[in-house]
């Protein structure tokens, strides 16, 4: 018995098919439908694709938002053997040429509006054969639209078996520098990653889950929700194109969400917004927050305010992505919400199958005391073990560990607490100072909507820490001696940044985290 | 990365060191230690077994009760690349004989109380060459005893690698005729078995649970449970030698107990002694009953009276032993407990990663509406493909299926609803009768305690059902007459047994199941 992806579509279609698939689209009205006809639909696409040639280990590309036909295409793809290449919409046409060209990806299905990168990109892309826009209308590019591409298919279309190794899915994450890098999973690196993300002790996805997946599908498979969510059967709303922090909180309020999952950006925004417009999430059971570290203010606020605890978890496009999840033992549970928040801000322990290693500068296990740095290094059945024909590979894996560039203490209990990317690490004389511990504490200062800290070079420290900030609107209390203070609360003199920038709003990247190159850059031109 | 139980093992050392395991012992006190001592001592017991010259792929036998020290082996022996075989402690002299030798057991771990049988096996297994008995002195028979033994081992010895496939457990299932079949399991199998234990809409085993395997860890791996305690650092308490349904209930009471697993037997004398001496077992969140169907008027009691539900799930040690499980879709669990009930008296559907078909007489699958009984097969990554060596594996696999011998009808949903074991099925007039479903209703009336309907041979229907019944003790109003009386109300004539034979008690297999082979031929005695 192989362990495929269809096992848990099938098992689905035939004993769960009665749960919706909700999917905001483009004017904002709901398409709802069931997973009995998701998964006949699912079916039919992956007998059409049969037909235009699609054949095993062909890459197939998708440019889009989180909507019930990219949702299709996560399953009939790799459950034809072919790869289903989800490529971010956040990155430049030069990179998304260069990764098609690398994947090679012979079939693009594309959204409408995002149709006019394709238009610049596509002539690029040699090894394109076929562009199907993701619309029920004829498009000006493309071979031919979503609805009557799927129309040539066979909804009784039989999946084959196949062997559990085969690749299924990829994706690119972006590199400190130049092109970005690949990763390629696998059948039974997905179905074990799944499996891992219904369990109690992890995220406890259940049919009965009504599931939001915001992080987008073009992002380290949304976190693997679509497919935890089709392997229990749960409700799954989709929030479609250019979906913004109001409606999230309408579908969360209107379909009585249970669970979503979001980058930390877009949960500072859900609480800016519901502050703005309250509305009812009493329905929610966990907002799970990542692509950094949530700061505990908002986490004590969504909890205090709402109700809602916060998950925390751990990983990367590498890791498919799940490496680490926050656990509150029992014993911590009953200690009461405060203490339960001091685990919540951790990133927590390895999900079962996963095993890791903080090591440091010499490759040796960093103590388990909270204040020693080192780099987390994991591996498992579902972690990356090189990149997509790519050079890089020796450097960001050794003996099948995958090297994540994260620096991380570990506390007695033996859970990780992030404190920086490595090349974020602020060192000054010889000492780290993590720009994660700073932005939290920022962030917890009333006034203060974000903030970012950076280092800047220095003649006699090598390096000091520059904080760049957000006022909360309308906010005129905020200045440097007042943050000082704030900081001077909780760090000792030395980690206090010399610095604070005051900013409407701080660079993002494609994937919505904060673009710290770009703030060091600026750093660098305010050193005396 | 190959799937090994030591992940799990090496998880719960390194991050959920903190929970106790709780042993019942001999003399009734309570034993106590956390895994911490538990893993510790584990790789010390691997240690000296790989001290005494065991090689991968030996077989290392037990014969024992719930124990930590039976918990120690569960993961010292697969995870030093040997195969633990759980041999029955029920069976007679000759069978376990058959088996040790047919296994070909090179050492046997023995409680102190079994001895006896094995001063009458041993000198007959001829691979056996070590004795090792789980005490803390010397005993008359076995080479030296457990602590001994355990002291010639190294606490920080690494287990090794293992290929996934490797075998690492062993089971005999007794045969209609003949003796004892043998299951092997390997890694993967237990690995992916053990994972699907802890999926939130499974068992949803949790560290925040205080988990009771009553069900012997001889029978079927304890239905996995000890593999899923340790998988997620659960608490876990062992009933140790003989326990009584009074030793259970004080065990649940005192230990806080969230989830017990055991017989439907035991199930009926858990209710009796609660009846007798009430307990406080609010702390269940779960009683799971298996090895027969649970009747329903037990899952209302138990559901009524003490707020604790019944999971149902079906299986068998050639499923190791999980197949399908109850699941109360959300819709369902919102209409009420009395829908609740309707599907949790039903056998569920498959686990996730399990296949399953209910096949009719002439291989096809029967129509979903509960109307036509068929044979259950299943496949899935732990579900046997053989017999150990056994040329009765042609007849039990059909293409990597297994054939169940379970006669089952298939619900509009897809949930299987168990009828009889094939052998059991009454054929009268060339219809089918189901016992299951006659001993139900027989159980949920006032007087009854437990009932038993078997076939005796009729020279104008081929076969007509007869009832053994066991009255409540000083129940004087039964009588054939008020019995069919009480089945008239539900079923249709033909289905009325001819024959009400009232007895003190059921006779029970070496697994505790009724032994429906002695009563069909004291049946036969009755025939006309």
């Amino acid at each position: 018995m192989q362990l495929n992806l269809k096992t848990f579509l099938e098992r689905t279609e035939s004993y769960l098919p009665q749960n919706a698939i909700v999917s905001r689209q483009a004017d904002g009205k709901l398409f709802r439908y069931h997973y009995a006809d998701y998964c006949r639909r699912t079916r039919q696409l992956a007998s059409a694709l049969a037909g235009l040639g699609v054949k095993p280990g062909d890459k197939v590309a998708t440019l889009g938002w989180n909507t019930y036909r990219h949702m299709e295409l996560y399953f009939a793809v790799p459950c034809l053997g072919a790869i289903l290449h989800t490529v971010n919409i956040r990155l430049t046409d030069e990179h998304i040429a260069y990764i098609m060209n690398h994947a090679e990806d012979v079939v693009l299905f594309v959204d409408p509006d995002l149709l006019p990168t394709m238009e610049r990109v596509a002539p690029s892309v040699r090894s394109l054969r076929h562009i199907i826009v993701m619309d029920d209308r004829p498009a000006p590019l493309g071979d031919c639209d979503y609805e009557s591409f799927l129309a040539t298919g066979d909804p009784d279309f039989a999946f084959p078996e196949l062997d559990e190794n085969s690749p299924c899915g990829m994706c690119f994450t972006s590199a400190t520098t130049g092109d970005p890098k690949g990763v390629v999973y696998t059948q039974r690196g997905l179905y074990l990653h799944t499996l891992a993300l219904c369990l109690r002790d992890v995220l406890a996805i259940s049919e009965h889950d009504t599931v939001l997946p915001v992080v987008p599908m073009f992002h380290a498979n949304s976190w693997g929700l679509p497919y935890a969510a089709v392997a229990v059967g749960a409700t799954i709303v989709l929030p479609g194109p250019h979906p913004t922090a109001a409606d999230i909180l309408d579908l969360i309020e209107a379909e009585r969400g249970t669970f979503c999952a979001a980058a930390v950006t877009i949960g500072v925004e859900l609480y800016a917004q519901l502050k703005k417009k309250p509305r009812d999430i009493s329905s929610l059971r966990g907002l799970m927050l990542g692509g950094s570290a949530t700061p505990e203010a908002l986490m004590k606020r969504f909890h205090n305010e709402y109700g809602v605890p916060i998950l925390t978890a751990w990983g990367a496009t590498e890791a498919a992505p799940l490496a680490t999840i926050t656990h509150v033992r029992r014993s911590v549970f009953e200690a009461g919400p405060e203490e339960r928040i001091k685990v919540r801000v951790r990133q927590g322990i390895p999900v079962p199958g996963v095993e890791l290693k903080v090591l440091d500068d010499c490759g040796k296990p960093v103590p388990r005391d909270d204040g020693h740095p080192g780099e987390v290094h994991v591996r498992g059945p579902w972690i990356a073990t090189e990149y997509y024909r790519d050079t890089r590979s020796r450097a960001g894996f050794v003996d099948g560990w995958w090297r994540s560039g994260d620096i991380a203490t570990q506390g007695s209990d033996g859970s990780i607490h992030l404190i920086d990317r490595a090349k974020d690490l602020v060192k000054s004389g010889g000492e780290w100072i993590s720009s994660v511990d700073l932005e939290n504490e920022l962030a917890a200062c009333p006034g203060v909507r974000e903030a970012a800290v950076v280092a800047m070079p220095d003649a006699r420290w090598q390096e000091r820490p520059v904080a760049f900030v957000v006022p909360v609107q309308d906010s005129d209390e905020l200045d440097p001696a007042h943050l000082s203070a704030w900081l001077a609360r909780r760090f000792v003199k030395w980690w206090i940044p010399d610095r604070f920038v005051f900013v409407p709003a701080l660079p993002k990247s494609g994937v919505g985290k904060v673009d710290k190159r770009s703030l060091r850059e600026r750093a660098a031109t305010l050193a005396p």
